[in-house]
């Protein structure tokens, strides 16, 4: 047997491109005792994925050269030689992009399909929700009545948070690049305010007009310009996490602007980065509060769906263009 | 009866010079009921001086042209319309550059001179002490054998936080610009490390080689390429707190560095500005602990006492220069 896979043919500089990627169809060994055979059902295509394609340590290592990209992807059990997984049950877990994958019992979970459609565990019911969830929660502890800004609004982070801090009783403003997404936000997610960075001349002045009491909270996943503009608002002892820096990931140069500190300090601003495995005690709370809210009607997703196991970079690199709204994913197989 | 006073001349664009301030000499009124008149003994001069000089709302409302500079002073009661203080008691306020002043009783406190010389309540048992603990114990929140750098380590709340820091079992490196001061952070005040920042040519590189395994605690005093050098070294789920941007109060520019964002991201880092207001609730446990340490031997603190009231324009701009090591102060009287 056969399957496809997706592997990293060399490492980008600046903006990747669909050359630094390579198609292989590669024989499959075959499945041993306690293994699964998987297929893909979707996979996930997340903006983190960039960093992994340099070749620094990070929190994560990097990708290798000739080996698979790897991520979060949702499967089905094909064949089992482990009696914890039965053929027809739907998987989550981290998977290389490959059509068909076999796995150990310790990579992957059963995943209940009754709540949500299995594609919310890559979203709202997996890392990203979870990533909203305990990012807006934990550091910027949000009260009501305060006002919250969001970078990358539409984003799959962007619009849960957005929903969370409606649910925490707060004031919503989502920065986003399209006039297509500034509705979404408010005519799908109920974001109070939105702003079209592509569109709009000066930032800072807009969220000063819109928010005349200040920014309490700023939840960033872009970085540069953009978030400037929205710390030259933050009020006294407000709180930023930082989530992502999309707007720098593909900068060659050592990105530079403005010192920030000042104005942290002269106004005791609280700025945090985190990544998700900070909280990884606390993820069975995480899904539990989602999943109640999800349930509730009370927390809504999008997804921006791409078919064909072979649109995998494209996708990854139609985040960098914004071309998706809320959580950007690929469906191995085409109808 | 008069008394000489130092006003806020004009308002400083970039560095101040001698001849933002000028010496008035002015008639006192009478003392009336509930008053006390004090004759000042030591005041205190500090960075965020410097900040009040400009006409920029902030935490603290600007100086006001024509007005005396205001900051902490301790004084001597000459005499007294208040049954809550006697000629001869030892009082420490926020008072005005002049060498006698009225006051209310509001404005006062009494100091208890049998722990310390009285000069102390203005440094290591006044504000200079309070800012020290708790901006090093609640935002950098020390475990024992944790690597601390300070940055203005000489100066008066840098040398509170190194002790503070090897009191809690840290490893502590402390950064200044002589080595006249580094043998003093050395010698008098048990730092492990430090590094003369004038002297060193590559300040990250130097950071790296002293804390091989990297950085878990950065107080920052002085912000721009120093802090960018000791944050390029930070931990994983490191901690910043800023106290000072000493290095920036002077730029007439809006300052800019390298972005700092990806590396808090990536690294989990806390980066947190505080003033000491946020924590007057908790001031008296502060200072008990802090007169405690002192009793014990544990805290040992130093100054830089400049001669004569008309001193106190020049002390302020050395402050810029790192003329002092430890808390900088003017002595009212000429001995």
């Amino acid at each position: 047997m056969t399957t496809n896979q997706i592997v990293l043919a060399s490492r980008p500089k600046g903006i990747p491109t669909l050359s630094n990627f390579r198609n292989e169809n590669v024989k499959m060994p075959e499945i041993k005792n306690g293994e699964i055979l998987v297929k893909v059902i979707y996979f996930s295509v997340d903006p983190y994925m960039r960093g992994r394609m340099n070749d620094i340590q990070s929190y994560i290592e990097p990708f290798q050269i000739d080996q698979p990209i790897k991520g979060a992807a949702v499967a089905k059990v094909i064949e089992s030689k482990s009696n914890k997984f039965k053929p027809g049950e739907v998987i989550v877990g981290m998977l290389p992009w490959s059509q068909h994958y076999i796995c150990s019992e310790k990579e992957i979970k059963k995943i209940d399909t009754s709540i949500a459609p299995s594609s919310y565990y890559l979203g709202v019911l997996g890392m990203t929700g979870l990533t909203a969830y305990f990012g807006f929660m934990n550091i910027c502890k949000p009260k009501s009545g305060e006002t919250v800004v969001i970078s990358g609004a539409a984003g799959a982070v962007g619009v849960v948070v957005g929903q969370i801090a409606k649910i925490q009783g707060c004031r919503v403003i989502g920065i986003t690049g399209s006039d297509e997404k500034t509705n979404v936000l408010k005519d799908d997610f109920g974001f109070d305010e939105t702003i079209n960075y592509k569109t709009t001349k000066d930032i800072s002045k807009a969220i000063a007009k819109i928010c005349p009491d200040g920014v309490d909270i700023y939840f960033d996943n872009v970085g540069g310009d953009i978030s400037d503009a929205v710390i030259a608002n933050m009020n006294f002892q407000g709180r930023i996490a930082l989530c992502g820096q999309i707007s720098l990931y593909n900068t060659i140069e050592k990105p530079i602007g403005p010192r920030l500190q000042p104005i942290l300090l002269t106004r005791s601003v609280l700025m945090q980065g985190f990544i998700i495995s900070n909280y990884q005690s606390d993820f069975p709370e995480g899904i539990k509060q989602l999943s109640t809210w999800v349930k509730e009607g009370k927390l809504k997703f999008t997804e921006t769906i791409e078919l064909g196991f072979d649109q995998l970079p494209k996708a990854l690199l139609g985040l960098f263009k914004g071309e998706n709204t809320g959580k950007m994913i690929v469906e191995s197989q085409m109808h």
